[in-house]
């Protein structure tokens, strides 16, 4: 899936590692005051606290520190459902908090109850970016990063330059709150004009979703969490994803799936695919597992809900699990060479 | 945590069996007819169909038979969430369906979108009671049942007539649609006038419940679907119970959870509980599972939901894990031989 670029680099970054749970230690900035001062604005009496999974465990004493510096009367609720990004916002602890703080993503919609505090990682990037030169030739460059590494965008966009680099940057679309910025489900920031990008970020998730989203550029991997430089690869994330296409060829009934969380909702495609295949099966759920998938006794199915779990978990279901895109493939609407990557526009 | 009583009983039903995974062939009665009125009625275009863990895999087919009779511009919508009671509605279809059908269990409040189909088990309940009789010497017995045989209840109250019994039987109260139904949380259908009940209906953990909610009376289980006659013995699952609480006594951290499900929260509990204890933490979600826990760093929790997931599912959490009268004996606000079972009353 990549090849190894960096001489240093001796171990291979874990594929699933988008750096949620990252192995530095640190210490986050919870933005405390900012939340109080909401609490008491609003006379809040219930606020609801939502972590992403690898910073769930830190919710407690967050908590604590919390009800230290509130009104005595201040309820505070952590929710206990998984969270995997802004588009996946507890809406059941929205609906009955007075104020509720979504922790560790940038705003995908802003709303006046809902505060984001963004965690930034205090990883130094520049070592990684600078081994990341040698793989980047040409004058011109693109750069992107994720919410994690926000933070530092300016400066890395700046260091670039003074290497002498044209910086190629811009915002993406509304589902995206920076320049610069990437989701698992979203390139658009790096629709620039530059035949290479340099993802600055941890994982491999997100710049191979950019490499098959942009196959024209090569996309080079700094990745300052697992310290290593990679440049994306999409064989074998192809070849996965065809094994997939090939499978569900041959399936009778379709299992749809529409994915009821807040920002993962595509409800046009989920209905004009039931509406023209009389064997598919809309199916509503919101987290989609493997465990709640062997309920249904369908020969595959489609994911309109987060692309990532179409492809990253793909292979842990029983049964092939496409994107609509793939779908159209499979069932014969289009050719085998329209494969790419499953991307999500809009917020909610 | 039993013991055989039937002469030819040779196998020990499976604890676990609540007679929603059986093993009977059967034909259910869907009641298409009466959903196709309704949807006609309403003129509905989303239609919502939602199935119990055990029958999941029946959706498609049923949906199928549905589409077959409906007009053409209905859209039929299974729910992938898991469902374990009518106390457990996916009500994020409810909400975006016109009409919605909960299959499987009986009603616990009536709204005007919801249909509820029950599925009867055609299983022959006679020979059981039959062998039950010889661990029923008094003259007056109790009649209990579960949602699956509620469609035979009158006949079995008759049948024991004729046996001679003085039959006792009551409808409970306002989360039971029926006379002679318990719940798994519910057992207000046995506070009857007699000092043996006799509980008719797959697996162990309802009678169990009803045994330990009236430790006077002795429970008999006529087990029409693991062909098996027992008389309910609580003594390990005390054991169990006082284990759980033992291990929790040391806690210094508490996680209270809440759960989100319509017919599950108990939040006057659960926030009386952070309220008091300043160690505590209020974490609320819908599906409670070992692996959303494992995020939160306590040293036991509460659960204020379903109390079969805290005394059924119990040791699979990695700590341990107590319904709130349980948590009142850990901290040492009642002592430890009030220890009984946690029951649901009311609706929602």
């Amino acid at each position: 899936m990549s090849q190894d670029a960096g001489g240093d680099a001796t171990t291979e970054g874990d594929l699933r590692n988008t750096g949620m749970s990252l192995k530095h230690d640190r210490e986050w900035d919870y933005e405390l005051d900012r939340i109080i001062e909401e609490i008491e604005e609003k006379d809040a009496k219930k606020v609801g606290l939502q972590f992403p999974e690898g910073l769930k465990r830190r919710g407690p004493a967050v908590a604590d520190d919390l009800r230290e510096l509130a009104p005595d009367d201040v309820t505070f609720m952590l929710s206990g459902q998984p969270c995997y990004g802004a588009c996946d916002l507890d809406t059941f602890l929205m609906r009955r908090t007075d104020v509720f703080v979504h922790f560790g993503h940038s705003p995908m919609k802003n709303s006046e109850k809902i505060i984001y505090v963004p965690l930034f990682s205090n990883v130094d990037v520049f070592p990684m970016m600078e081994e990341a030169l040698e793989e980047l030739p040409e004058d011109d460059v693109g750069l992107v990063t994720t919410a994690q590494h926000m933070n530092r965008f300016p400066e890395m966009k700046e260091w670039l330059q003074e290497q002498g680099y044209e910086v190629h940057t811009r915002r993406g679309d509304d589902r995206l709150t920076h320049e610069g910025q990437v989701l698992g489900c979203n390139y658009a920031s790096a629709d620039i004009d530059a035949d290479q990008v340099l993802y600055v970020g941890g994982g491999k998730f997100h710049p191979l979703g950019l490499a098959m989203e942009h196959p024209d550029k090569k996309v080079v991997i700094a990745d300052p969490v697992n310290n290593v430089v990679t440049v994306a690869d999409t064989e074998k994330f192809m070849k996965q994803r065809y094994g997939a296409v090939h499978r569900a060829m041959d399936a009778e009934k379709w299992g749809v799936i529409f994915c009821t969380k807040i920002g993962q909702g595509r409800w046009e495609t989920a209905e004009r695919i039931v509406d023209e295949n009389e064997n598919a099966y809309l199916i509503t759920m919101d987290e989609v597992t493997p465990d709640r998938l062997r309920n249904f006794d369908m020969d595959a199915f489609v994911n309109t809900g987060c692309p990532r779990i179409t492809t990253d978990d793909g292979p842990q279901f029983h049964k092939p699990m496409l994107t609509p895109g793939e779908y159209e493939i499979a069932i014969g609407n289009k050719p085998l060479d329209e494969l790419s990557f499953d991307t999500f526009h809009g917020t909610w």
